[in-house]
């Protein structure tokens, strides 16, 4: 079979505010990440978190199992550092076997709910 | 003519909520994936859901008859099963021809509407 | 300056309702095309429009002028026929210039407003 | 390390409302250009702004440090002059070195909120 993907994926707006309408898990403000390895092994993906004025942090290190998607929230990273509220910031992930990326975020704020989505930007 | 599209084409965010505020078919919660057959013979297209933590369940089998596009709903398909609800999948779609697919959710919430959409990712 | 674009764009995923929570036209359900001719001559654009099951309608013919945008409704379609609403439907756009293709829905319905965007399928 | 990205990017959609339901900074109505410099030098862009009807404005210049990410809003240019309120505009980037961009828009007009995005449509 093909191998599916890329093994570069940028998603350059990311932005997780602190205020969020609900308690319930489902509905709290959050960025994600959905990755897919249709491939037969491991795919082993690091991330890196740029700001507008200072260094990246990162490597935050993930493992998509062969045949299977993650889908990974921007608020539940911690090492080696939790993500910013309330600050601009882009992803960058590198992956040593292709993978498909794409990027969502829910923002529930001020009793409104919206939903947004696109394919990350791939390349080799 | 030019054939248009690609045969392989992935959405790894896929997620069908169970609750939904509507009774009414075109507000009840939906994943749709649109796909575009612009050439002159039937595209037969397989699609394999994904998960997180399971092997994948497919093929499903379609057909987009030529110079016809097709608008199909994830919660709509049933064989070889059902795609479960307040599940995490991806879904990964390969076509005999050449297809363009984009992908749109949209979920009724909490008296919420939010609808979203992406061109998937494509290649041959 | 190089060419900026492709010849061919797809958008796989359309459809008008019928219903619209407001009279005021900014506020009316549309499905809008935004099309960039960076270019220094008339980028001269064919539509045509796909269905689920009958033969494709167009050609629709319109001129985005040289270094000139155009945000086009498919609302406003009439020639040789309107676009039909309550209808899915594809289109895909043909240039002899190369261009850029950007596809905006605002949906407002049951007091609600949606408002979704993607990058059409580009190709040569 | 790859070079990440590509240095011509367009957003064909383009529109910043004058109406905003609210007088708070985080929710008045703006588009939002996300842009990534992966690569260790700093990145020079300018922007063009295309209309319907008239010659582009610009450029817009403006730098993304190395290793950073920049989130400017259009509302926020002023040199050469500002982006006009309620008409359609095209924007196009031209970097020095390459990068990854992608487009937001938020909207408050008549008590709603609405939330789009995409990656912009990238080539060298």
């Amino acid at each position: 079979m093909t191998a599916v993907g890329k093994t570069i994926w940028a998603i350059p707006e990311g932005y997780i505010p602190s205020q969020s309408t609900s308690g319930d898990l489902a509905f709290l403000s959050h960025e994600t990440v959905c990755m897919l390895n249709a491939g037969a092994g491991d795919a082993n993906v690091s991330i890196a978190i740029f700001f507008a004025d200072r260094e990246p942090v990162g490597p935050y290190w993930l493992t998509v199992p062969p045949r299977c998607t993650k889908h990974l929230r921007f608020n539940d990273l911690t090492d080696p550092a939790p993500v910013p509220r309330d600050t601009d910031y882009t992803s960058l992930l590198e992956s040593d076997r292709p993978v498909v990326v794409q990027h969502t975020r829910l923002a529930s704020r001020k009793s409104k709910l919206v939903l947004l989505t696109t394919i990350a930007f791939g390349q080799n």
